[in-house]
């Protein structure tokens, strides 16, 4: 079901994204006081897949979720820890990049999601560092390949070791006829800003550049000898350390094993169950409101620690998307839902707002942030329902405005007790989940007039109903019991029918109005051009430069440029 | 050779984007004092490639080279007028948009090349605004439909008739399964402004929307009943022509024919050549200087009229260019040269600059913006190369800033009496020419660090030779007659070694540092995703929706997302 042209190792079903440091093949996390070294260790034989092996610390998805775990256990259960050393565990290879057999024999959909689910760690690592002061120095004492600069260029601070052979190189181009998809040519042109024609010759070069002129180009902070790096890099950790507003003394939370149970047509999980109608290619995501209200205090907060309702249900969420992106190709549209008391849903909102100095509350927004811009990045319509019971409100309803569509009912349903439903806003609505365009979903959804967000925001607290919810221009429309199932059944079925693709591309403009920013550009430009060269006989046909590598045969490529 | 695949109408072998009013064939251009129309009436059997037919007017890349061809004469030939009137002069339809049966017989290099096109020429209606103040409204008493909406989206003003059935209509994705990628979703999303939820009904509704709800969704300015509409027009066009800053009593000069003569390996025109070799898969493009300096006065300019030497050569390096893109799509790259007296070039910039209030002078750096933005997005691997006897000064070398790579010759040739090669900057090259992102090529160059563009800027008009280019980071190398052969010969090389595609994804991402807008999005975002999806056997394949329109027969879709 995960790939269905590819069996996944150890006789497994599903790709999962769960994963604790305990279960770690390819990743050593050590953490010593504010300073933690990630060492990446790839396992060779311990592959998703069958079919290849992981020479060289090059990485497949199985290396890229634990890395994704790592950091977030970081963030979650080491508040105290302010820098991440990022190394390598063999000798003169910090890492290759993603594996080249891997990729050569994968589906176009798992290669598309292998680079989503990659691109968003890499920007997980950036989001440490800007939101929660967690910085990344990346140590290079060997080669840093393709994927391996790439993820090197997700830190703050690269450190190249100058040997005289190590080098970092994005040799994609030359060597598969792809590109640098990792994020790799956005961060060089708009985060290191090199010199276009420098990149130019940077990208073409299979062997990269080393020392000095990896410095001068920017393609690295610096150059440090050999028999001076250990103490360079603990001067450097020191310093970013000192720049930290991550607290000293917290104590952290586990982030203890998600409850889920996976059945034939969906997963229970404790705050929110997805249910599989595979037939009419529809997921249906349910969340549901806590069972009761707030903490008292931080202290609570933090002693309920995994269990904290929003954080369980982010967690949860991720998980949940993740899955369907994963694992289930065909699904057409994800309908939301929720049950629960909106009050409460509020409460919480008020809760984290009151507290949102204190480093939890500051990671728990944080991981709802990064949750909702993995939906945004979903490529299946995304569709909420807003119904008597529900509880969208605050934080909840920003996933009413990360759809494409939200249909709300007008009063009752015959022969349900439950009073009309209603949408509610809160002040997290408003700037606490910017999306990849650092505009909030709210401003993003009213650019066209910014008294229309000024009226929103007047509405804080209050429970609409349908139809003030449509006046605001909150949802898409609000229909009453007559209409509901037609038009819902009938919009779906309609989604269906389109084109996956098509409604793939259409998605990903209408989604991201105004502004771009370099992580938008990521999953844009970068993200769109590869997908195409992705398509392209040049590199994945049988006489493509990715079916030919280590061959021996050269690639054979059509000379037309389009 | 400009379709391999498919034969151009009236036995031609290429296609030529030289046309004039006297040779249209599907627009009718009439101008009325301050006030001219623009109407659509397409000829049906007036198409450029064999085996389809226009109706309804529907449209090719013949019909589209006539409106970009009329709005430069408006440009040029009438700078007194300052509303331009787009309708149709059919009954009922306003415009179909690309014709269908084009596209499903078109291989993807002329889509993406069409598309591309389309979408230059859209933005050069938009540009005739807001650099010129040359608006465009667009009347639209019919069904505008698709590249119809999308040509419409590119007006300052969108009326359309309120009639209970004229529509505009984006219904590329339910029809065709692509998108609307002539700017359509962008434009619907960054200048009208749609709300997203309001934009996805939009995009997936055939028959579009009308009416009152048309204006309310922000999809046209006003919906006017019949009996009003002519008094409205007029009213509108009025009302426009009174913001506009164009000359009320300028005189125009006639954009003569271009000199130019075809052979078998290139092009000769006046000021620039075309020397193709195909077995290297090599265009050379080489520039002349002027011959004389710059006329004594603007009165002296306008008298020059399309002989004046900056819009000779910036219309005949437009045409070279697109003659390149369209009918040459084995070349991998296109080489710079230059040749004649710098300070001739800068004399002419100095010229324009002290006349730069002269609407003539304003249109001609306009030209030269366009045609170096079209140098841009041209996909193909671009050099300059800076030899004794070049005159890379102001203007021209905004051409070595537009390269991916430039390399510039130390000292002289051996054998050659000319002095070394300089290379001179003047002030145009830090403003006058900004590249879609808005930035100048400078500026997008020294992204890093604004002091080496001031300090860059301080060289304004010194000859600099070639380490004094190379230490202001102006090329990328300087080269002494030992390795310049040699090195020039190995690099172009290695460039038609690599996959055209590879390249073509590298240079679109790395010629675009910095910041998106409205335009750089549609080639990015937009252009991306559907040359993505005009792979995809959904669209394109046999049973894909492109090839089974209008067959009776539904397409059949793989239905997994990717």
């Amino acid at each position: 079901m995960a790939d269905a042209d590819r069996k996944l190792s150890n006789g497994k079903s599903r790709i999962d994204f769960q994963t604790d440091p305990s279960k770690y093949r390819h990743w050593k996390l050590q953490v010593d006081g504010e300073v933690a070294t990630l060492l990446m260790d790839v396992d060779e034989k311990g592959t998703l897949f069958e079919g290849y092996e992981l020479k060289l610390n090059s990485y497949d998805l199985g290396v890229d979720i634990e890395l994704a775990d790592a950091i977030e256990r970081l963030r979650f259960e080491h508040p105290q820890v302010k820098v991440i050393l990022l190394r390598s565990g063999k000798p003169r290879v910090f890492c290759a990049g993603a594996n080249i057999r891997m990729l050569a024999g994968a589906t176009h959909a798992h290669k598309v999601n292998f680079c989503k689910f990659t691109n968003e760690t890499r920007n997980g690592i950036e989001d440490a560092s800007e939101s929660s002061g967690l910085a990344t120095i990346c140590v290079i004492n060997g080669t840093a390949a393709g994927g391996g600069y790439e993820l090197a260029l997700a830190a703050d601070h690269i450190m190249l070791i100058d040997d005289g052979s190590s080098a970092v190189s994005l040799p994609e181009l030359p060597l598969l006829a792809v590109l640098p998809g990792t994020g790799g040519l956005t961060r060089v042109t708009d985060k290191r800003k090199v010199r276009r024609d420098r990149a130019d010759v940077f990208c073409t070069t299979e062997e990269g550049v080393k020392g000095k002129r990896a410095v001068e180009w920017r393609l690295v902070d610096e150059a440090v000898p050999g028999s001076k790096l250990e103490e360079t890099v603990a001067k450097r950790a020191q310093e970013f350390a000192a720049r930290s507003r991550r607290p000293s003394s917290a104590k952290g939370i586990a982030l203890t094993p998600l409850e889920r149970e996976h059945s034939a047509d969906g997963v229970d999980y404790g705050s929110l169950s997805v249910e599989l109608d595979r037939g009419a290619r529809l997921a249906t995501v349910t969340l549901r409101g806590p069972q009761e209200g707030p903490p008292a205090s931080a202290e609570a907060m933090v002693e309920q620690g995994a269990r904290f309702w929003p954080l369980a249900l982010a967690r949860e969420l991720d998980d949940a998307m993740l899955d369907i992106r994963a694992n289930e190709f065909e699904i057409a549209a994800v309908v939301f839902k929720s049950s629960g008391d909106p009050t409460q849903v509020l409460a919480y909102d008020e809760f984290l707002d009151a507290n949102k100095d204190h480093w939890l509350a500051r990671e728990i927004r944080g991981l709802w942030k990064r949750t909702l811009k993995r939906v945004d990045l979903t490529s299946r319509s995304l569709v909420a329902l807003i119904e008597p019971g529900s509880c969208f409100a605050g934080t909840l309803a920003e996933l009413v405005f990360a759809t494409d569509r939200s249909y709300m009912l007008i009063g009752k349903l015959p022969g349900d007790n439950k009073p009309p439903a209603t949408l509610a806003l809160a002040g997290a609505n408003f700037g606490a989940y910017p999306m990849s365009n650092r505009l909030s979903r709210l401003a993003s959804r009213f650019l066209a007039d910014p008294a229309e967000l000024d009226r929103a925001q007047r509405e804080i607290g209050k429970m609409l109903d349908a139809e003030a919810a449509q006046q605001l221009g909150l949802v898409t429309a609000a229909l009453d019991d007559i209409d509901w199932d037609d038009e819902i059944r009938v919009f779906l079925e309609e989604r269906a029918s389109f084109s996956p693709d098509g409604l793939t591309g259409l998605e990903a403009n209408l989604r991201f109005a105004g502004p771009e920013t370099m992580e938008s550009k990521i999953f844009a430009r970068l993200t769109a051009w590869q997908n195409w060269i992705f398509q392209r006989p040049n590199a994945v046909g049988e006489e493509g430069a990715l079916k030919r590598y280590g061959s021996g045969q050269k690639p054979a490529f059509d000379p037309r440029r389009v």
